[in-house]
């Protein structure tokens, strides 16, 4: 069991790691000094796994649990299911001291952690990840929101959860695929800030993918530090938190021309990830050992780092980066790295360099190995 | 011309009162530092009197502004019509920079205004209120939502505007009816917070229907510094922006079981104002020359003391009432005035004393004359 302290003032708040968390949330809750009415949020992936326990742990400590179950995928994040969540707790008669309970992966974290900064303008809202990638990523920060047609996350809140609770039983239950993808940005941590821990992965992804409990306790909580560490330096995103995007822009941008649900976020980031090691060599500096490291462990953890990309698909591509919320004033901005473990953010790339970045991602040319 | 402070720390802003200030937007909005893209918000009944200035005084100041028009009435204020701004706000490509401008009554505001405190995270907001109402009332404090089905402002978010014009000519357009709306709210404030205020609201109602553009120029100034000193203290409503709700308790359940749009906001008030009067006699020793000065002016105005409920309308009004935000652990909480300028709040009241009072506002009995 670890805790990690997000430093926040008063919207300070902590994250415990380990097993067995599930069937303690009721009396957790309790000693948070919650009472009274509460909804779970969570998915048709992830109720019929947890959705019974947790409710009945919250039941025995006292509460009045409700819960809502939307359909799994990225495509839960829309505003409808957003209308759908609030019509339930206004049907729970929820109060501004209820509370909501996500429990499941990012998306359901996203989703609801908006219906909670906007429920009554603002409920408490607690967090269980379910998946690698939300309990590294999505559960430290209070970046909540849906996606629009037009590009993922374009609506949201900054709202901060009053308890992160990650269950490192669930990762049992977690299929492969979506494993390897929350390592992608567990990776993400080492590049940008930790070229010790980039180092540590290198030597233990072999016990990683088998799932070391342990070992994940230890990684997990790393990596909810080192964010938590960006968070509190810059909690809106004004402009340190901006490297915690590294692989993000052109990631976001692949899934977006994709369709979102071809390639899971950390599928998507870790393609975006490779380029942006690429452009990092011809902006900042990094050392061509080093692109060839991240490329490596990448690749060593099982994740994409190439993607085939007609003309057209190109094109689509350029144009979404430029709706992304990293634009500034027209201009596409990167965060890149000088060396492992240091990221720059702000960074202005032109078209012909993203491009370039695109061929060394093209599974065509291969030019990668 | 009056300049009102709303100090709010990183998140103060000015709120200026006077003639003339549609025509001179841009030149504002670019002294404030903002350039490029930005959306006015606006309504069918206001985008046609006051839309094209806005916009060519943005274009002629070297802005790129967009106009998303929504249907007039409380209405608008919809999910789905969240959702068509969103789009809107993305298919002008808007960036974190840009603002977002409310142009229009409370209504607009508030889907405005939930719009930029959401869309990307959040992107500035100005706003331009164009009723009396919302001149005096939702242009401070930062209070932006939209209804659900379950009731009024269910969803939202507190998000500070960065600037609020109140242009005074525009109350010369409003229709009479919402003119003496916006004066419930007026009175309000000196019942609450300055006797002073009340007694000379007494001594000139007449000139003030009659719409003197100085006198209007002072009491809008006078009662946002009064929201203005309580937000103040209290920006996220956690005690004594309370106060503010004075009449809103039975006022906001009244346009509940009526339908939004039956009653203005301002004449729900007005009777919820005339019921929490009877009550604070009955709970917090109001004298009774007080009460009825308060009925009096309500009525010099000419608004609304009284309503005629049936007994299963009354049932629903109750019900309602648990619904409301100001609800906490099942009880009903009232504001409730000990003397004229003076407001307590978090008074639990009965049932008996709440149908007591709507005895006393009961179109039938009529025992408030």
């Amino acid at each position: 069991m670890k805790s990690v302290s997000v430093s926040l003032g008063q919207r300070s708040y902590s994250i415990e790691i380990g097993c067995g968390l599930i069937s303690r949330l009721g009396v957790q809750c309790a000693q948070l000094g919650f009472s009274g009415k509460c909804a779970i949020i969570s998915d048709t992936n992830v109720a019929p796994l947890y959705g019974s326990a947790a409710e009945k742990s919250l039941r025995e400590a006292g509460f009045e649990p409700v819960t809502v179950i939307v359909k799994a995928g990225e495509t839960a994040k829309s505003l409808s299911n957003l209308g759908h969540c609030y019509d339930a707790l206004a049907a729970h008669r929820m109060e501004r001291k209820s509370f909501v309970m996500a429990l499941g992966g990012g998306v359901v974290g996203d989703l609801a952690g908006f219906a909670a900064a906007s429920y009554m303008r603002g409920v408490p809202f607690v967090q269980v990840p379910t998946t690698l990638l939300s309990q590294v990523d999505s559960s430290v920060g209070g970046k909540v929101g849906i996606n629009l047609k037009a590009g993922k996350n374009l609506a949201g809140a900054f709202h901060q959860p009053r308890h992160v609770f990650c269950d490192i039983d669930t990762l049992q239950t977690l299929p492969e695929r979506e494993l390897l993808a929350g390592i992608s940005e567990v990776i993400k941590y080492g590049i940008i800030a930790d070229a010790a821990f980039f180092k540590k992965l290198e030597e233990t992804m072999l016990s990683l993918k088998n799932k070391n409990p342990d070992l994940f306790t230890e990684v997990i909580a790393r990596c909810c530090e080192l964010k938590a560490w960006v968070v509190g330096q810059d909690e809106t995103e004004s402009g340190l938190r901006a490297i915690l995007n590294f692989g993000h822009t052109i990631g976001h941008a692949i899934e977006a021309i994709s369709g979102y649900g071809k390639y899971l976020h950390g599928e998507a980031i870790a393609i975006g990830q490779a380029a942006a090691a690429h452009i990092s060599a011809k902006k900042t500096g990094l050392s061509m050992e080093s692109v060839g490291r991240i490329v490596h462990l990448l690749e060593l953890t099982g994740l994409p780092v190439r993607v085939h990309l007609t003309q057209k698909q190109r094109q689509k591509l350029l144009s979404a980066m430029t709706l992304d919320k990293k634009v500034s004033e027209g201009v596409v901005k990167f965060v890149l790295i000088p060396k492992l473990g240091e990221a720059v953010y702000g960074q202005s790339v032109d078209s012909d360099l993203i491009q370039e970045s695109l061929d060394f991602v093209d599974a065509r040319h291969g030019k990668t190995s």
